[in-house]
């Protein structure tokens, strides 16, 4: 009995590690997409401001990296607060929870596509879809992992408080409906499905997390 | 006697961090190999779906990260429950597992590979035997370690079942012989190969990973 | 009450795991900035050299990449002893540390910008500034960090001597006021300014950790 | 006395955990050094071969990367090796491992050159040359290391034995005068250098590692 919750225990923690592991790679890489700007030295006279104005030229990609990099710090933060929830873990929820950091890891493509073409006025729109895409997949793995782990506390303790499940439940189908309308708002006007992204951004954020309530003191 | 057993558990965990090292960085390294299509601001008339048919034109790259993805994560999650079952660790273990780590880490060359040659009609089959190949050589790493560390329990506990340890061996050698059969075939027909490494990925996530079987209460 | 302070414990450990994670990488993806050299080997005679002289011609990139390292080197020690006072933490320390983060995570740019353009007397002074305003933001942060968690003793042991956070408190300020100090010399004299953040760099690296002084046998 | 112990634990373990980080990236980034070959799909006849004869063409990164990853690799045992050993970690000893990781973190950056060069007869050597400086200096700083942290048993248990001691003290310092004979030899004749290399590689793998003897039984 003492072993096998031993065994349990390093179970979700390796798989935690690993995730974070994705976490702060896919985190890290987001710089790698901005690229030195090419100043060429034999010009003449006055240029000496011209990197200055390069670099200035980036912020596109200074954003799309701040925009991602909390993101994912948030999905991150996320993450940690609802293992320390799970008490099991399975070879389905193993496999969704590595579904979901597929789309994390892939999170730094649509993030320089954004910085690349953000300024060019024609294809913003489709660079705005593919980001807004890019958000919506992991908020609705998550809420898939969410859905299966606790059907009938499948991998949560079983004391855990059934309104405290139904409060998770609600609030990651309404960050997964929020994202899913930025996409569609996306479509319809790149801007808006943007400034929609950075208000879901803020509210997932924003909205507090609750202490984990038990029915008795489980444990 | 309790000081050796906590340093050999030590041992095989930061055997296992370091792997687990190798499996997340490998798996998130595959995106950087995913280039953000260039499309040109100064041209004329109706391109605004320039950039969309490019993004379009990429799925050869999503279908291999995806593909790659799952390979990789699906030997993260047998590496995993395998190292359950190790209790020890030695030079020559340590030396195998390197190679196996070589292999997982070379996967992102032959999947970029793939995706840059899989449409087009003269180099695809090139691309695939490279792939198959790439596929292959950690299936039969894994193979390697495993006939080292079970043989006479030399890494396992005394107690395991030797129904189960054959169990293991013959799942693992008809994995190696899958894919070396579907390298075979690649050279025949890319395509066949292809496909019958997609069977090959999804047997060996659908086997039952049967939890390990000791004789009397090994603790 | 032992399970909480077991959670609390586990909560900043994996807040330490994740920032260690963003410190190696970062760290590591220095290197890639440095490209290898290329020497065409269709030219005449005597260039045998050639690929020497481009090698040597990389200084300032292998200075770039040691100054750098060093740098992420030194907030990592740093975080390392400031995490083992630290006793809790939040939801808003969380956020401060991934700003933290950022910062760090960031540096591989202003690195590779600084390197590209410190021996093109026309750009260097804009690199300096970058590369000086590169540093400041992590120490900035490290400072606000450090304010919000000692404040009141928030995520400190309630028995951790006042004098010490105020010696720590101290630290920090000057560190950030030194480096603020660098950037607006960066901006009046280039070299000047680089000189400063060598001197800055050393200081805080001999700077003295005191042990954590405990009015009672805190726990 | 029971927490300061605690803490000196997690002290090294840090450490360890720091260093495995960069261990796993600087090897796993060695694959992006090896570029996806190019090959163009508008030309003539019978040139289905053209991909796979470019494949075979990129020997030299084959060779290159797995002698980084076993080199890299073999580091890495020693590491974890003498990490059991070590009981203790202080702000100096912290400063060498840095060292000692910047030297392992700068690898790919010689392998990659030795992999563009190694084939240009003309630029060969000195591109061998780099390769054997970038292998001796991470055995220098691994001597440093040992040096400074087990002299007068500075870092180990009193009572790990003085013959023992002597005994890691030779090898490394063999180990070190065989890297830098290889460096040496490079400059004289490359082919010479990169095949002491080897050999050097060789022996420093099969070198034994005994097992530490302590006085009486050192807890």
């Amino acid at each position: 009995m003492q072993k096998s919750r031993a065994l349990a225990e390093s179970d979700t923690q390796r798989l935690e590690a690993f995730s974070d592991g994705v976490f702060t790679i896919a985190i890290t890489l987001l710089i790698v997409e901005i690229k030195v700007p090419q100043v060429q030295a034999n010009t003449e006279t006055t240029n000496t401001l011209s990197l200055a104005s390069e670099l200035f030229a980036l912020w596109p990609s200074y954003f799309a990296y701040i925009f991602s990099f909390v993101m994912i710090g948030v999905f991150w933060v996320n993450h940690h607060y609802v293992f320390q929830i799970y008490e099991r873990s399975n070879r389905v929820f193993k496999l969704f929870n590595l579904l979901f950091l597929m789309c994390i890891a892939f999170l730094p493509f649509p993030t320089a596509v954004l910085a690349r073409y953000i300024t060019d006025a024609q294809q913003r729109q489709t660079a705005i879809i593919l980001y807004a895409l890019g958000l919506f997949l992991p908020v609705l793995a998550w809420l898939l992992i969410w859905l299966y782990g606790s059907r009938d506390h499948r991998l949560l303790n079983k004391n855990l408080d059934d309104k405290f499940i139904a409060h998770l439940t609600r609030q990651y189908t309404a960050a997964s409906v929020l994202y899913f309308l930025a996409l569609v708002v996306s479509v319809w006007n790149g801007i808006a499905g943007l400034a929609l992204l950075c208000v879901g951004l803020t509210l997932l954020y924003l909205l507090p997390q609750k202490r984990a309530v038990y029915r008795s003191d489980g444990a």
